[in-house]
């Protein structure tokens, strides 16, 4: 049987999940398509590190140029991660007339033009299922599956750090710094934690999730992001008492001829299935108009369920070798649907807000005077008997983003209400 | 830009879904694709029906020649349904050198060698993704997304029908003949409902789905397969009273070197995300070596949805014919991992069972010296108190089926036990 050869750089966490799984799996590959992978290079920086992976006499080699320059390589896997060598090397690579694989959501997002351009001309693949949502498939499909489809929404849970922070703040009422602080005992954030829980992550993948959908890859810089940190737990049991979990979400919808992207938490219907999706797990909701609602879950993150998609790319790679169709699905094809990105001012939502307010009778009427004033419609309220100073929670109806600002900015001016107020946005799905 | 040119056989339900989405979105697609579908060719029996969908002079016609053995047109679209002229058609239009898309699960079980084999010689692709969990592209999924996992469990709703009868009878508490009645006057269940609720349509989807995860093809009459007819709601409710909802699940994992395929209701967890896919939705869970758990999730039926599956595989067909590539994927590669199906005598399970029996003091014991017998341990048992017979609910360890029938069959005869015992299997997923 053909073989197609890959040369990988970078042997941490991901690559030796990619080099179990070829070693695994090989033979069942090579009947599935037709053409053998052999893993036959992988640039370390120390030969002498135990891995817990075993590779033949001679895969190993710590300098870069025995897999980018190597005629016996067909494809590379980039795996380093960051965005300055990882740059150099994918490019260097292309120019040799390999494909690329990577997970690195980075080296796309601030890189992704030129090395898309520098594929074009050297008329190679570049695939990077793995950098978003992990061992889902969801870059093929947006990309194949639901060509066909005018994409209406996305709704998608997309850091597992996150999720997991917020089921054990849901499940045992604990707060935000103690969860964070077992997960990075746990293993399950990072010590620098910011790019996850700030929602930057996600919002890099939910760029690469648009570029797909809606054909414009939007810099990640412009977006509306906010994150987790600092969330109260009585958010999120008020949240529960209303039917609702609180998510962090990437949210992706057109308006009118823009596009309406933004990461931050959102409360969502507890009933509904991105409702259900606990822990690490991520899950991406897309409807289409022909396939209605669609969901696609799994684990976001972690050695074998990103290296299940890494290898998925290279059999695509593989296929295109065996086929002689490289770039027979282009990384990413712009095409002009839709026009600018919805400044946050002008985003449509309906809100959760939680003020603390002094127990007087005249509180609730001079709120409610404000958001009447500013052409707010309330849908509920609560306020519960307990000492000063006493927790109000409002949701209110659709209503736009800088006329909640404005409002909840004179009613934090109020000499009755103390604290900043919480403001939460709201999606029905 | 090039262009393909599609042509269809029968302009029904699914045929006016996959007209009026391409009308819709061509550009879009082509921009995506960088090749134009054009609907060139419908042949229809009658034309002067009104399908709710404009089609340009000269589109329709009634000679299915003009499809089949047409110069101009690269990819027939098989909507007919039925074996018969289905297979007919399919067969010329190949040996014609077209391409063939089919939604057609029973043309695929019965003549799917034949075609696959036609398809090989004359070099056309042949893809079904409609087949299979309506818009869910569940074929893609298993065949491309997952392609290095070594498949260690499918569970699956792959039956609307069936799903909306039991949301309903766990919602409302209302008897199976009844939802069905009411199904039936929706439009939701088939004036012969037979095919659905027997189990046949998620068996023959269930063979392939097996097919492209395991590799062998089964003959559908083999395995194991029943429905929802005649469940009685006192066991949902008792179900619900432990945790566990019903669902009619496909069930396919491994049992040493054979495969485990079949088709029945099952109790599951109400808490897993199978246990939340309601209504006419349809779920496929796949559980993969390396990628983990994960879930796809969306119609399984429906005109739009199904259109949605048929169009991608369209583009597929398009992609190839841009790219030279055809069989690029092929429709299904035979791989020699697995053996036989398990016979349904030796699959293993936890069981539910429900015996009616007069109130008399030795009855449990007998009943459990029976099962103690057959070395089936009892997980849980719960006799309520209540006007004879009494219902006994009995939970199994994991017990082989042969040895549970011999149990049930020896406590069925037993005196003080009146009705057939109920017995289902539980799959804690």
């Amino acid at each position: 049987m053909k073989e197609f050869r890959i040369g990988m750089i970078g042997f941490g966490t991901v690559g030796t999940g990619v080099a179990a799984c070829i070693q695994k799996n090989c033979d069942l590959m090579a009947a599935r398509i037709g053409i053998r992978p052999v893993l036959a290079r992988i640039m370390v920086r120390n030969l002498d590190v135990d891995r817990g992976v075993e590779v033949a006499e001679g895969v190993l080699t710590t300098n870069v140029d025995d897999v980018l320059n190597a005629d016996d390589i067909d494809v590379v896997v980039e795996l380093i991660g960051g965005t300055t060598d990882a740059r150099t090397f994918v490019l260097q690579a292309i120019n040799n007339g390999k494909s690329i694989v990577t997970a690195n959501k980075a080296l796309l997002a601030f890189h992704g033009a030129e090395i898309f351009a520098a594929a074009e001309a050297n008329n190679v693949d570049v695939y990077f299922e793995a950098s978003t949502a992990g061992g889902i498939p969801i870059i093929k499909t947006l990309r194949e599956g639901l060509a066909g489809n005018r994409i209406e929404s996305i709704y998608a849970i997309l850091n597992g750090t996150c999720n997991y922070i917020l089921t054990r703040m849901e499940h045992e009422g604990i707060a935000f710094a103690e969860v964070l602080d077992e997960a990075q005992k746990l293993g399950y954030a990072e010590a620098d934690p910011s790019f996850d829980i700030d929602g930057d992550d996600t919002a890099h993948k939910t760029v690469i999730l648009t570029a797909l959908a809606f054909g414009r890859w939007f810099d990640v810089a412009r977006m509306h992001t906010s994150g987790i940190r600092g969330l109260d737990v009585q958010d999120i049991e008020n949240a529960a008492g209303m039917g609702y979990k609180i998510k962090l979400l990437a949210i992706v919808k057109p308006a009118g001829n823009d596009v309406d992207m933004r990461v931050h938490p959102v409360l969502i219907p507890a009933s509904s299935m991105l409702g259900q999706v606990s822990d690490v797990f991520n899950a991406v909701c897309v409807k289409g108009d022909a396939v209605g609602e669609t969901m696609f879950y799994g684990r976001g993150a972690g050695r074998d369920a990103t290296a299940s998609a890494v290898v998925a790319d290279l059999l695509e790679v593989g296929l295109n070798i065996a086929h002689d169709s490289a770039r027979r699905v282009v990384p990413f094809q712009a095409h002009d649907t839709y026009g600018e990105l919805t400044p946050i001012d002008d985003v449509r939502s309906r809100y959760y807000i939680r003020l603390q307010v002094e127990d007087k009778p005249d509180v609730l009427s001079r709120i409610t005077h404000i958001f009447g004033e500013s052409n707010i419609s309330i849908a509920s309220i609560l306020q519960k008997e307990t000492t000063e100073p006493v927790p109000v929670v409002l949701m209110t109806h659709i209503a736009r983003e800088k006329d909640v600002q404005s409002a909840l900015q004179k009613i934090a001016g109020l000499d009755v209400v103390s604290d900043e107020p919480v403001l939460l946005r709201v999606e029905d799905l």
